[in-house]
């Protein structure tokens, strides 16, 4: 592979793969000295037509130990509808010396555009285009849930975690049953979860209310429901991953055809009472950056089994793994 | 000490010890190649919630110059009183691999609750909180009267001055007189200053119009003016501290509880006259960016004895010297 | 030189030798490592009044290639009218340890005052100020017409062209003609072009409508023609260089003084009749960013012979040779 565009590309074999690159990563990290010189010389270049303190600092700091240099090209402003915007902004990137491009934009099939048109010959990763994809965050996901579930364990509860040490090499999800829960519709993490979490072998329930699911699901690899409650006592589930909600998608007054965000709260929030129905072994999964009160109450993001901060560095990890896999003088390995 | 949070907490021995480095650190700078392996592979983080470009890159050269990454955080927009959102950066920033966070915050007390809190396992540099601390300026301020100022020397005039030259190890400002010009009320250099200097066997005169001190200032270890005139003939100072002075909090007519602009200048403003009544020997410093033609005319910002320019490089050097002290891999030496 | 601030003060062997220099440093980017350790330890500060995003990004891409660290000092909403704040600005990033300072301002001449007023004794490189100079893009598209015109070919028609092969050391433009038609009145593009241009033997004809061009051009050593159709037919050139028109500066109705954007196109634009009545061997530039379907189609700009994605590569190539030339150890080369 030469591009990281979709989690629906990556099969099984490479993801397993990605994710004990991204471990061997991460024992790195423990070191004093955290930097790699692997990808010296080189320069990743950030190219972020929306904004995204988190990712793009999370690539900036996966690149940063792998000793590449990174230029951050904001570009904000420009717009996929102008095609051939994006096509001089490529081309002016790559001939100012890019070794790779990370992209952010808020066009679906952007970063595909991009890495196929022609116009670019240097590995493209997407860091989110518009409803679409973010497969570093579903890998990031996958990682944290490979710590912590263990396939092969007794069918249901605390025996079936493991205990949050580096999985060994090889672990896929298999057999772990995920509840993701939020605004599918607009969700690009939902849908490179579905896709990546199915490749591994787990089972995914998504959970919202009709008004935020796409219409075309019956393709999706997993099942749908519109019960929170019901979905946490019929799935046992190894892991709650809840999505970030915008306050701007609820209706004010409540009671139509979006929830307010009162009542978003009471059916698909995540609180004490709803942690505690769940599996005692299943952990908590949350994009970032959350909004307390939401999606999900302070009293269940801090829950002990929350791997919330464990996920972002996990995300350093899975990056470096990409670019080092993309990138490295080796040749390409992915 | 595990942060730099406050002058307040370093002592008279922590102090000297801190500005001895930094004229080790500012003596490499002199070097042809000025960069020391020292923080390689560490990563800093500037946190900051308000704009301060100086700060931030006098930071950023610091670090760099220590050999370590540099990963810009600006989170403007972001508010302390959403307690859990400053919580939720924070452990977000930690788990991408901080080894140090530089922060700067509109709110008294940020720079503590970071450190404090239980979020953070690394170092907090304060660079700036509300109107609290702004410990690093009164360090770049000692270290700038530590090279002007001799103690022991004559009583008064100019044999008590120094030539600039690097200080000698040790060195504190036992005797020195400084006094401290303008908005007192808002500012945390005044207060860092206070706190650092006493600490350094100075004597402090805060001059500033009544509306611009704060209430509670009996607890301060300072003397109090109304009258930069009556302070410059009784102090006979060996440094006068010009401070930055907003223009939004002058008056726009004057005569009444605020001064205007022009009232500010010629009550409280440093010009040639108010230079020349200062004994020869003493300096004049400004934290900057100044407001020339305001708290300080072009005549006083120019003058031979102003050590304006020369504290922004010591400001580097302080700032390597605490990154250095905080986190060099001997331990923390602080 | 000390400075780079004017194609005006680089001679015929000046520039030569500096783009002896950019090919030697386009040469070593084929390597594995891009980078080189030349400027290992110096401090190139970008000191941007004006965005730019492209132009502050080649500096940056130069200047790591040469192992230096970079400061971005987005310098927005200062004005050179306070004359004294750029002074503290510069004395500011001096004292920082710049051992460079890379400016862009929107007035006219803030790079040589920035230079020549004694407040700084690092070299500057005028990265573009007002309608006055920019150099570096001038020297850029000095590099690119040198790979595609070899002097001493016949006297008109494809044998003049060479093949894009890196330059032959020493090859100046002797007899090469290029026209540049566009918005001359604003373009430090055209200003700095017509004078690094004819230092190297070219022969310049600017096109553009009256009021589009300044007054005093009589001391301009170039020709002017008002059409675009004719000047093509007559000069038989070697290369078109377009420029970038800003929409704000036609008239929305058009028929007036200004032209509109529709008039400016036919008049003015160039699309494919005028490519193709152009010589075979011509080649077509544009400094970018394209306002494409305004001053050139979309046909033009992506014609084999349009040479507009290989001058942002060698914009890195001639910065890193002016970084080099003015920074590296062995003293100042150029």
């Amino acid at each position: 592979m030469k591009h990281l565009l979709s989690a629906k590309d990556l099969g099984h074999d490479e993801t397993v793969m990605v994710l004990d690159t991204a471990e061997a990563m991460a024992a790195t990290q423990k070191h004093a000295v955290k930097k790699l010189p692997t990808l010296r010389g080189k320069t990743v270049v950030n190219l972020f037509f929306e904004d995204s303190t988190r990712t793009r600092l999370s690539f900036e700091a996966a690149a940063k130990r792998l000793s590449a240099d990174v230029i951050n090209f904001s570009a904000k402003g420009s717009s996929l509808s102008k095609g051939e915007s994006l096509k001089d902004t490529a081309q002016t990137i790559m001939a100012m010396g890019a070794d790779a491009v990370v992209v952010r934009h808020s066009a679906s099939g952007a970063a595909h555009l991009l890495a196929h048109a022609g116009w670019i010959n240097v590995p493209v990763l997407n860091a989110g285009d518009g409803t679409h994809q973010h497969p570093t965050q579903s890998l990031l996901d996958a990682m944290t849930l490979r710590r912590w579930y263990a396939p092969g364990g007794p069918a249901s509860g605390a025996g079936r975690a493991a205990d949050g040490s580096p999985a060994p090499r090889g672990r896929d999800l298999d057999g772990a049953r995920v509840i993701i829960v939020g605004d599918v519709l607009h969700s690009r993490v939902a849908r490179s979860n579905v896709d990546m979490l199915t490749h591994l072998g787990a089972s995914v329930t998504l959970v919202a209310p009709p008004t935020l699911l796409p219409v075309g699901m019956e393709d999706w690899p997993c099942e749908v429901s519109y019960d929170f409650d019901d979905a946490i006592a019929s799935v046992e589930p190894d892991a709650v991953m809840m999505l970030r909600v915008q306050r701007e998608r609820m209706s004010a007054a409540g009671g139509g055809f979006f929830p307010s965000p009162a009542e978003y709260s009471r059916a698909y929030g995540l609180d004490a009472l709803r942690r505690a129905a769940m599996p005692e072994h299943a952990i908590v999964m949350h994009p970032g950056p959350m909004n307390r009160g939401l999606e999900i109450t302070a009293e269940a993001a801090d829950d002990p089994r929350s791997r919330i901060i464990e996920q972002v560095g996990n995300g350093v990890s899975v990056r470096m793994a990409a670019l080092y896999l993309l990138l490295a003088d080796e040749g390409n390995q992915l």
